[in-house]
Protein backbone atom coordinates (compact mmCIF):
# COMPACT_ATOMS: atom_id res chain seq x y z
CA UNK A 1 0.00 0.00 0.00
CA UNK A 2 1.40 3.74 -0.64
CA UNK A 3 0.37 6.14 1.59
CA UNK A 4 1.22 10.10 0.49
CA UNK A 5 1.61 11.56 3.71
CA UNK A 6 1.54 15.45 4.28
CA UNK A 7 4.00 16.79 7.34
CA UNK A 8 2.01 20.22 7.14
CA UNK A 9 3.76 23.35 8.00
CA UNK A 10 5.53 23.24 11.35
CA UNK A 11 7.78 20.67 11.95
CA UNK A 12 5.89 18.83 14.21
CA UNK A 13 2.34 19.43 12.52
CA UNK A 14 2.23 15.88 11.31
CA UNK A 15 -1.23 14.06 12.74
CA UNK A 16 -0.66 11.20 15.39
CA UNK A 17 -2.81 9.31 12.29
CA UNK A 18 -0.08 9.45 9.75
CA UNK A 19 2.59 9.15 12.39
CA UNK A 20 0.90 6.03 13.19
CA UNK A 21 0.75 5.02 9.65
CA UNK A 22 4.38 5.90 9.24
CA UNK A 23 5.86 3.63 11.81
CA UNK A 24 4.59 0.29 9.74
CA UNK A 25 6.42 1.49 6.23
CA UNK A 26 9.26 2.23 4.49
CA UNK A 27 9.30 6.22 4.99
CA UNK A 28 10.61 8.33 1.86
CA UNK A 29 10.68 12.57 2.03
CA UNK A 30 10.04 14.49 -1.20
CA UNK A 31 11.29 17.92 -0.67
CA UNK A 32 11.30 19.05 -4.09
CA UNK A 33 7.22 20.58 -4.26
CA UNK A 34 7.42 22.82 -0.74
CA UNK A 35 9.70 23.24 2.26
CA UNK A 36 10.56 20.48 4.34
CA UNK A 37 13.90 21.31 6.38
CA UNK A 38 16.43 19.53 8.09
CA UNK A 39 15.03 19.87 11.46
CA UNK A 40 11.73 18.07 10.28
CA UNK A 41 13.70 15.22 8.97
CA UNK A 42 15.39 14.71 12.08
CA UNK A 43 12.14 15.18 14.34
CA UNK A 44 10.53 12.68 11.94
CA UNK A 45 13.39 10.19 11.86
CA UNK A 46 12.94 9.98 15.14
CA UNK A 47 9.52 10.01 15.72
CA UNK A 48 9.30 7.07 13.80
CA UNK A 49 12.43 5.40 15.14
CA UNK A 50 13.48 4.57 11.63
CA UNK A 51 15.74 5.97 8.90
CA UNK A 52 14.07 8.26 5.96
CA UNK A 53 15.06 8.14 2.53
CA UNK A 54 15.62 11.15 0.31
CA UNK A 55 13.70 11.04 -3.43
CA UNK A 56 15.52 12.70 -5.44
CA UNK A 57 13.51 15.02 -8.30
CA UNK A 58 14.45 12.13 -11.23
CA UNK A 59 13.13 9.00 -8.49
CA UNK A 60 9.97 11.23 -8.33
CA UNK A 61 9.26 12.25 -11.70
CA UNK A 62 10.83 8.86 -14.11
CA UNK A 63 10.55 6.15 -10.89
CA UNK A 64 7.29 6.39 -9.89
CA UNK A 65 5.85 3.49 -11.55
CA UNK A 66 8.65 1.66 -9.74
CA UNK A 67 7.97 3.59 -6.57
CA UNK A 68 4.79 2.17 -6.76
CA UNK A 69 5.33 -1.30 -7.82
CA UNK A 70 7.41 -1.49 -4.25
CA UNK A 71 4.30 -0.77 -2.59
CA UNK A 72 2.73 -3.46 -4.07
CA UNK A 73 4.71 -6.07 -1.74
CA UNK A 74 5.20 -3.68 1.27
CA UNK A 75 3.83 -0.66 2.65
CA UNK A 76 5.25 2.82 1.72
CA UNK A 77 4.95 6.40 2.89
CA UNK A 78 5.92 9.14 0.87
CA UNK A 79 5.94 12.41 2.84
CA UNK A 80 5.60 15.91 1.15
CA UNK A 81 5.55 19.57 2.69
CA UNK A 82 2.11 21.02 3.39
CA UNK A 83 -1.09 19.04 2.41
CA UNK A 84 -0.46 16.56 -0.29
CA UNK A 85 -2.23 16.90 -4.18
CA UNK A 86 -1.95 20.25 -4.66
CA UNK A 87 1.22 19.47 -6.84
CA UNK A 88 1.36 17.56 -10.20
CA UNK A 89 3.93 15.35 -8.82
CA UNK A 90 1.62 13.63 -6.32
CA UNK A 91 -0.99 13.47 -8.54
CA UNK A 92 0.86 10.91 -10.43
CA UNK A 93 1.81 8.83 -8.01
CA UNK A 94 -2.05 8.35 -7.06
CA UNK A 95 -2.19 7.69 -10.16
CA UNK A 96 0.06 5.29 -11.10
CA UNK A 97 -0.64 3.68 -7.64
CA UNK A 98 -4.93 2.73 -9.31
CA UNK A 99 -3.19 2.14 -12.47
CA UNK A 100 -1.24 -1.02 -10.74
CA UNK A 101 -3.84 -1.43 -8.68
CA UNK A 102 -1.98 -1.06 -5.71
CA UNK A 103 -4.15 0.52 -2.52
CA UNK A 104 -3.25 4.73 -1.83
CA UNK A 105 -4.06 6.25 1.06
CA UNK A 106 -3.44 10.35 1.24
CA UNK A 107 -2.97 11.58 4.60
CA UNK A 108 -3.84 15.33 4.86
CA UNK A 109 -2.52 18.19 7.39
CA UNK A 110 -2.07 21.90 7.51
CA UNK A 111 -1.90 23.66 4.23
CA UNK A 112 -0.14 27.19 3.80
CA UNK A 113 -2.96 28.04 1.66
CA UNK A 114 -5.48 27.54 4.26
CA UNK A 115 -3.30 28.91 6.89
CA UNK A 116 -2.36 32.35 4.93
CA UNK A 117 -6.14 32.99 4.39
CA UNK A 118 -6.73 32.49 7.81
CA UNK A 119 -4.12 34.12 9.22
CA UNK A 120 -4.22 37.32 6.55
CA UNK A 121 -8.06 38.27 8.94
CA UNK A 122 -9.58 38.50 5.37
CA UNK A 123 -12.96 37.16 4.46
CA UNK A 124 -12.51 33.61 3.01
CA UNK A 125 -14.94 33.83 0.60
CA UNK A 126 -13.86 37.09 -1.12
CA UNK A 127 -10.48 35.39 -2.57
CA UNK A 128 -10.31 35.02 -6.26
CA UNK A 129 -8.05 32.79 -8.36
CA UNK A 130 -4.55 32.15 -6.35
CA UNK A 131 -1.20 33.02 -8.90
CA UNK A 132 2.29 32.36 -8.19
CA UNK A 133 5.03 34.79 -9.18
CA UNK A 134 7.65 32.50 -10.84
CA UNK A 135 11.42 32.80 -10.65
CA UNK A 136 12.24 34.16 -13.89
CA UNK A 137 15.58 32.92 -16.18
CA UNK A 138 17.51 34.94 -18.34
CA UNK A 139 15.31 33.70 -21.24
CA UNK A 140 12.16 32.94 -19.84
CA UNK A 141 10.06 35.95 -17.74
CA UNK A 142 6.64 35.37 -17.76
CA UNK A 143 4.20 38.15 -16.18
CA UNK A 144 0.56 36.76 -16.77
CA UNK A 145 0.31 36.67 -12.60
CA UNK A 146 -0.46 40.09 -13.21
CA UNK A 147 -3.84 39.30 -15.80
CA UNK A 148 -5.03 37.71 -12.47
CA UNK A 149 -4.64 39.92 -9.83
CA UNK A 150 -6.12 42.80 -12.29
CA UNK A 151 -9.06 40.40 -12.56
CA UNK A 152 -9.45 39.94 -9.04
CA UNK A 153 -9.41 43.29 -8.59
CA UNK A 154 -12.13 43.99 -11.11
CA UNK A 155 -14.37 41.79 -9.52
CA UNK A 156 -13.53 42.99 -5.84
CA UNK A 157 -11.81 39.96 -4.93
CA UNK A 158 -8.55 39.58 -2.66
CA UNK A 159 -5.56 37.47 -4.51
CA UNK A 160 -3.41 35.55 -3.10
CA UNK A 161 -0.31 35.26 -4.88
CA UNK A 162 2.21 32.72 -3.99
CA UNK A 163 5.60 32.95 -4.58
CA UNK A 164 8.07 30.29 -6.11
CA UNK A 165 9.66 28.15 -4.32
CA UNK A 166 13.01 26.58 -4.66
CA UNK A 167 13.80 23.86 -2.93
CA UNK A 168 17.39 24.43 -3.26
CA UNK A 169 17.52 27.31 -0.64
CA UNK A 170 14.58 26.07 1.29
CA UNK A 171 12.82 29.59 0.95
CA UNK A 172 10.60 31.28 -1.78
CA UNK A 173 11.29 33.86 -4.07
CA UNK A 174 12.15 36.95 -1.82
CA UNK A 175 9.50 40.00 -1.45
CA UNK A 176 12.43 42.27 -3.17
CA UNK A 177 12.91 39.94 -6.25
CA UNK A 178 9.02 39.03 -6.20
CA UNK A 179 8.04 43.06 -6.20
CA UNK A 180 10.49 43.70 -9.06
CA UNK A 181 8.38 41.23 -10.74
CA UNK A 182 5.25 42.63 -10.08
CA UNK A 183 6.78 45.94 -11.44
CA UNK A 184 8.38 44.75 -14.65
CA UNK A 185 4.29 42.83 -14.85
CA UNK A 186 2.83 46.56 -14.36
CA UNK A 187 5.81 48.23 -17.24
CA UNK A 188 4.58 45.33 -19.36
CA UNK A 189 0.30 46.01 -19.31
CA UNK A 190 -0.11 49.19 -17.88
CA UNK A 191 -3.38 49.10 -16.35
CA UNK A 192 -1.75 51.13 -13.10
CA UNK A 193 -3.35 48.62 -10.53
CA UNK A 194 0.95 47.96 -9.05
CA UNK A 195 2.29 50.97 -7.55
CA UNK A 196 4.82 52.30 -5.39
CA UNK A 197 1.91 53.07 -2.77
CA UNK A 198 -0.32 50.18 -3.35
CA UNK A 199 -1.12 48.48 -0.87
CA UNK A 200 -0.62 44.96 0.02
CA UNK A 201 -0.82 42.09 2.50
CA UNK A 202 3.11 40.34 3.22
CA UNK A 203 3.26 36.88 4.87
CA UNK A 204 6.19 35.19 5.96
CA UNK A 205 6.67 32.12 7.05
CA UNK A 206 3.06 31.72 7.76
CA UNK A 207 2.21 28.57 10.23
CA UNK A 208 5.56 28.69 12.02
CA UNK A 209 6.55 30.36 15.12
CA UNK A 210 8.36 33.66 14.16
CA UNK A 211 5.39 34.37 11.23
CA UNK A 212 4.51 37.78 10.11
CA UNK A 213 1.55 39.24 9.02
CA UNK A 214 1.98 42.92 7.74
CA UNK A 215 0.15 45.63 6.09
CA UNK A 216 2.51 47.65 4.01
CA UNK A 217 3.41 48.87 0.54
CA UNK A 218 4.62 47.90 -3.21
CA UNK A 219 7.70 50.17 -1.92
CA UNK A 220 8.48 48.84 1.60
CA UNK A 221 7.94 45.36 0.30
CA UNK A 222 10.59 45.95 -1.86
CA UNK A 223 12.99 46.68 0.54
CA UNK A 224 12.91 43.40 2.28
CA UNK A 225 15.39 41.12 1.21
CA UNK A 226 15.50 38.71 4.14
CA UNK A 227 14.47 34.61 3.09
CA UNK A 228 11.73 32.49 4.20
CA UNK A 229 8.28 31.52 3.03
CA UNK A 230 6.68 34.73 1.63
CA UNK A 231 3.51 35.17 0.02
CA UNK A 232 1.73 37.98 -0.85
CA UNK A 233 -2.37 39.58 -0.84
CA UNK A 234 -3.67 42.10 -2.68
CA UNK A 235 -6.37 42.71 -0.85
CA UNK A 236 -9.58 44.12 -2.96
CA UNK A 237 -11.40 46.78 -1.14
CA UNK A 238 -12.11 45.89 2.57
CA UNK A 239 -15.22 45.84 3.93
CA UNK A 240 -15.44 46.86 7.58
CA UNK A 241 -15.48 43.95 9.43
CA UNK A 242 -12.39 42.75 7.41
CA UNK A 243 -10.67 46.60 8.61
CA UNK A 244 -11.75 45.66 12.07
CA UNK A 245 -10.69 41.78 11.78
CA UNK A 246 -6.66 43.09 10.28
CA UNK A 247 -6.55 46.16 12.77
CA UNK A 248 -7.26 43.45 15.99
CA UNK A 249 -5.28 40.33 14.85
CA UNK A 250 -2.31 42.86 13.76
CA UNK A 251 -2.73 44.54 17.21
CA UNK A 252 0.90 44.15 18.66
CA UNK B 1 -2.15 32.11 27.33
CA UNK B 2 -4.97 30.84 24.42
CA UNK B 3 -4.82 28.19 21.59
CA UNK B 4 -6.81 27.96 19.02
CA UNK B 5 -6.60 24.28 17.75
CA UNK B 6 -7.30 22.74 14.53
CA UNK B 7 -8.47 19.14 14.85
CA UNK B 8 -9.04 18.46 11.25
CA UNK B 9 -10.99 16.07 9.48
CA UNK B 10 -10.51 12.77 10.14
CA UNK B 11 -10.88 11.65 14.41
CA UNK B 12 -7.06 11.41 14.16
CA UNK B 13 -5.92 14.04 12.35
CA UNK B 14 -4.89 16.54 14.91
CA UNK B 15 -0.90 17.21 14.81
CA UNK B 16 1.57 15.65 17.13
CA UNK B 17 2.39 19.29 18.23
CA UNK B 18 -1.62 20.50 19.06
CA UNK B 19 -1.70 16.89 21.05
CA UNK B 20 0.92 18.33 23.34
CA UNK B 21 -0.35 21.79 23.80
CA UNK B 22 -3.36 20.61 24.74
CA UNK B 23 -2.09 18.49 27.32
CA UNK B 24 -1.32 21.65 29.39
CA UNK B 25 -4.18 23.07 28.80
CA UNK B 26 -7.85 23.39 30.06
CA UNK B 27 -9.82 22.01 27.27
CA UNK B 28 -12.93 23.37 25.34
CA UNK B 29 -14.45 22.43 22.04
CA UNK B 30 -16.62 23.97 19.84
CA UNK B 31 -18.89 22.37 17.39
CA UNK B 32 -21.02 24.67 15.57
CA UNK B 33 -18.50 26.10 12.44
CA UNK B 34 -18.01 22.59 11.26
CA UNK B 35 -17.88 18.75 11.73
CA UNK B 36 -16.25 17.27 15.31
CA UNK B 37 -18.47 14.05 15.73
CA UNK B 38 -18.45 12.63 19.39
CA UNK B 39 -15.66 9.94 17.97
CA UNK B 40 -13.71 12.36 17.94
CA UNK B 41 -14.53 14.00 21.37
CA UNK B 42 -13.83 10.33 22.93
CA UNK B 43 -10.82 9.91 20.73
CA UNK B 44 -8.99 13.60 21.86
CA UNK B 45 -10.17 13.19 25.28
CA UNK B 46 -8.50 10.00 26.27
CA UNK B 47 -5.51 11.19 24.46
CA UNK B 48 -5.35 14.21 26.34
CA UNK B 49 -5.97 12.31 29.61
CA UNK B 50 -8.14 15.03 30.48
CA UNK B 51 -12.55 15.83 30.18
CA UNK B 52 -13.24 18.49 27.42
CA UNK B 53 -15.99 20.77 27.16
CA UNK B 54 -18.25 21.86 25.46
CA UNK B 55 -19.28 25.85 24.19
CA UNK B 56 -22.37 26.44 23.13
CA UNK B 57 -22.87 29.10 20.58
CA UNK B 58 -23.96 31.63 23.35
CA UNK B 59 -21.09 30.55 25.06
CA UNK B 60 -19.18 31.52 21.66
CA UNK B 61 -20.60 34.70 20.91
CA UNK B 62 -21.84 36.25 23.66
CA UNK B 63 -18.68 34.88 26.25
CA UNK B 64 -15.86 35.63 24.33
CA UNK B 65 -14.58 38.25 26.50
CA UNK B 66 -14.75 35.73 29.67
CA UNK B 67 -12.86 33.00 28.14
CA UNK B 68 -10.61 34.95 26.94
CA UNK B 69 -9.54 36.61 30.25
CA UNK B 70 -9.34 32.92 31.72
CA UNK B 71 -6.76 32.47 29.36
CA UNK B 72 -4.74 35.28 31.12
CA UNK B 73 -4.15 33.46 34.01
CA UNK B 74 -3.87 29.51 32.69
CA UNK B 75 -3.42 27.96 29.75
CA UNK B 76 -6.91 27.34 27.28
CA UNK B 77 -7.43 25.20 24.67
CA UNK B 78 -10.22 25.69 22.32
CA UNK B 79 -10.74 22.75 19.64
CA UNK B 80 -12.38 23.37 16.40
CA UNK B 81 -12.97 20.96 13.17
CA UNK B 82 -10.32 21.62 10.48
CA UNK B 83 -8.88 24.53 9.85
CA UNK B 84 -9.06 27.50 12.57
CA UNK B 85 -9.55 30.90 11.41
CA UNK B 86 -11.79 30.14 8.76
CA UNK B 87 -14.88 31.06 10.76
CA UNK B 88 -15.69 34.55 12.06
CA UNK B 89 -15.69 32.95 15.65
CA UNK B 90 -12.68 32.18 15.80
CA UNK B 91 -11.31 35.36 14.61
CA UNK B 92 -13.53 36.63 17.31
CA UNK B 93 -11.69 34.81 19.86
CA UNK B 94 -8.21 35.46 18.55
CA UNK B 95 -9.24 39.75 18.09
CA UNK B 96 -10.31 39.35 21.60
CA UNK B 97 -7.25 37.62 22.84
CA UNK B 98 -4.97 40.54 21.49
CA UNK B 99 -7.60 42.81 23.13
CA UNK B 100 -6.41 42.03 26.54
CA UNK B 101 -3.08 41.66 25.58
CA UNK B 102 -3.57 37.74 26.32
CA UNK B 103 -1.48 35.63 24.23
CA UNK B 104 -2.60 34.14 21.25
CA UNK B 105 -1.50 31.07 19.13
CA UNK B 106 -3.07 29.18 16.06
CA UNK B 107 -2.20 25.62 15.81
CA UNK B 108 -3.48 24.66 11.67
CA UNK B 109 -4.55 21.06 10.86
CA UNK B 110 -5.72 19.10 7.51
CA UNK B 111 -8.92 21.88 6.10
CA UNK B 112 -11.54 20.30 4.29
CA UNK B 113 -10.94 22.84 1.76
CA UNK B 114 -7.47 22.21 0.81
CA UNK B 115 -8.56 18.25 0.79
CA UNK B 116 -11.66 18.83 -1.48
CA UNK B 117 -9.68 20.73 -4.07
CA UNK B 118 -6.73 18.05 -4.05
CA UNK B 119 -8.70 14.95 -4.29
CA UNK B 120 -10.75 16.68 -7.53
CA UNK B 121 -7.90 16.03 -9.12
CA UNK B 122 -8.12 19.42 -10.97
CA UNK B 123 -5.81 22.03 -11.23
CA UNK B 124 -5.88 23.89 -8.25
CA UNK B 125 -4.34 27.60 -9.62
CA UNK B 126 -8.11 27.13 -11.79
CA UNK B 127 -10.58 27.24 -8.87
CA UNK B 128 -11.92 30.91 -9.11
CA UNK B 129 -14.18 32.56 -5.84
CA UNK B 130 -15.68 29.52 -3.53
CA UNK B 131 -18.89 29.97 -2.56
CA UNK B 132 -21.81 28.15 -0.49
CA UNK B 133 -25.13 26.60 -0.53
CA UNK B 134 -26.84 28.00 2.25
CA UNK B 135 -29.86 26.84 3.92
CA UNK B 136 -33.26 28.48 3.04
CA UNK B 137 -35.63 28.80 5.53
CA UNK B 138 -39.13 29.58 4.88
CA UNK B 139 -38.45 33.52 4.40
CA UNK B 140 -35.05 33.47 2.91
CA UNK B 141 -34.21 32.10 0.42
CA UNK B 142 -30.54 33.62 -0.86
CA UNK B 143 -29.33 32.21 -4.59
CA UNK B 144 -26.78 34.58 -5.38
CA UNK B 145 -24.20 31.43 -5.23
CA UNK B 146 -25.35 31.44 -8.68
CA UNK B 147 -23.79 34.40 -9.12
CA UNK B 148 -20.41 33.41 -8.16
CA UNK B 149 -20.53 29.78 -10.55
CA UNK B 150 -21.29 32.47 -13.59
CA UNK B 151 -19.22 34.29 -13.03
CA UNK B 152 -16.07 31.62 -12.16
CA UNK B 153 -17.57 29.46 -15.46
CA UNK B 154 -17.19 33.17 -17.59
CA UNK B 155 -13.56 32.84 -16.88
CA UNK B 156 -12.80 29.47 -17.54
CA UNK B 157 -12.79 28.93 -13.98
CA UNK B 158 -13.38 25.97 -11.57
CA UNK B 159 -16.17 27.05 -8.35
CA UNK B 160 -16.11 25.07 -5.56
CA UNK B 161 -19.69 24.95 -3.72
CA UNK B 162 -19.77 24.37 -0.88
CA UNK B 163 -22.99 23.17 1.63
CA UNK B 164 -23.78 24.68 4.79
CA UNK B 165 -23.11 22.88 7.43
CA UNK B 166 -26.18 22.05 10.00
CA UNK B 167 -24.29 21.52 13.35
CA UNK B 168 -27.73 19.72 15.09
CA UNK B 169 -27.18 16.98 12.32
CA UNK B 170 -23.50 16.60 12.04
CA UNK B 171 -24.25 16.74 8.16
CA UNK B 172 -24.29 19.43 5.50
CA UNK B 173 -26.92 20.05 3.63
CA UNK B 174 -27.85 16.94 1.43
CA UNK B 175 -26.86 16.86 -2.43
CA UNK B 176 -30.90 16.44 -3.04
CA UNK B 177 -31.45 19.52 -1.17
CA UNK B 178 -28.32 21.72 -2.61
CA UNK B 179 -29.48 20.78 -5.96
CA UNK B 180 -33.48 22.27 -5.62
CA UNK B 181 -31.62 25.08 -4.26
CA UNK B 182 -29.21 25.72 -7.63
CA UNK B 183 -32.30 24.47 -9.22
CA UNK B 184 -34.28 27.35 -7.89
CA UNK B 185 -31.12 29.40 -8.87
CA UNK B 186 -31.47 28.44 -12.58
CA UNK B 187 -35.08 29.42 -12.44
CA UNK B 188 -34.40 32.78 -11.06
CA UNK B 189 -31.51 34.07 -13.20
CA UNK B 190 -32.08 31.56 -16.10
CA UNK B 191 -28.41 31.78 -17.62
CA UNK B 192 -28.52 27.88 -18.99
CA UNK B 193 -25.81 26.72 -16.49
CA UNK B 194 -27.33 24.40 -14.13
CA UNK B 195 -29.58 21.87 -15.86
CA UNK B 196 -30.28 18.33 -15.53
CA UNK B 197 -27.07 17.33 -17.29
CA UNK B 198 -25.23 19.82 -16.41
CA UNK B 199 -21.46 17.52 -15.53
CA UNK B 200 -20.45 18.46 -11.45
CA UNK B 201 -18.13 16.85 -9.10
CA UNK B 202 -19.99 15.36 -6.26
CA UNK B 203 -17.18 15.09 -3.10
CA UNK B 204 -18.38 13.68 0.00
CA UNK B 205 -16.80 12.94 3.36
CA UNK B 206 -13.74 13.91 1.68
CA UNK B 207 -10.89 12.89 4.12
CA UNK B 208 -12.63 10.25 5.98
CA UNK B 209 -12.14 6.87 5.13
CA UNK B 210 -15.56 6.64 3.60
CA UNK B 211 -14.98 9.34 0.96
CA UNK B 212 -16.45 9.78 -2.47
CA UNK B 213 -15.51 11.52 -5.46
CA UNK B 214 -18.16 11.10 -8.69
CA UNK B 215 -18.36 13.00 -11.81
CA UNK B 216 -21.69 12.99 -12.41
CA UNK B 217 -24.71 15.40 -13.49
CA UNK B 218 -27.04 17.27 -11.43
CA UNK B 219 -29.93 15.28 -12.36
CA UNK B 220 -28.08 12.04 -10.63
CA UNK B 221 -26.72 14.53 -7.86
CA UNK B 222 -30.77 15.56 -6.84
CA UNK B 223 -31.40 11.48 -6.65
CA UNK B 224 -28.64 11.04 -3.42
CA UNK B 225 -30.43 11.59 -0.39
CA UNK B 226 -27.57 10.17 1.87
CA UNK B 227 -26.41 12.36 4.57
CA UNK B 228 -22.82 13.08 4.85
CA UNK B 229 -20.61 16.21 4.51
CA UNK B 230 -20.97 17.32 0.51
CA UNK B 231 -19.30 19.86 -1.62
CA UNK B 232 -20.04 19.86 -5.49
CA UNK B 233 -17.58 21.30 -8.17
CA UNK B 234 -18.44 23.00 -11.00
CA UNK B 235 -15.95 22.07 -13.32
CA UNK B 236 -15.02 24.57 -16.28
CA UNK B 237 -13.68 23.12 -19.47
CA UNK B 238 -10.89 20.04 -17.99
CA UNK B 239 -7.77 20.69 -19.88
CA UNK B 240 -6.44 17.46 -20.71
CA UNK B 241 -4.23 16.76 -18.30
CA UNK B 242 -7.42 17.69 -15.86
CA UNK B 243 -9.32 14.62 -18.02
CA UNK B 244 -6.24 12.33 -17.68
CA UNK B 245 -5.96 13.02 -13.81
CA UNK B 246 -9.64 12.44 -12.98
CA UNK B 247 -10.09 9.46 -14.89
CA UNK B 248 -6.74 8.23 -13.16
CA UNK B 249 -7.85 9.23 -9.57
CA UNK B 250 -11.12 7.87 -9.72
CA UNK B 251 -10.04 4.96 -11.50
CA UNK B 252 -11.80 1.60 -9.27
Amino acid sequence: MLFLVGTGIAYNDISIRAAERCKGCDVYIERYTSLVDDEKVRYLSELFGKKISFLNREDLEEKAKEIVARAASKNIAILVGGDPLTATTHKILFIEAKKQSVGVEVLHSSSAISAITGESGLDFYRFGQVCTIPRWSDRYKPVSFYETIERNLSHNLHSLVLLDYYPEKGSTLSLHDAVNELLAAEEFYKKGIIEGGTKVMTMRNIGLSNQEVKMTTIEEAKAEVASGMFAVIFPAKLSEVEKETIDGMTMV
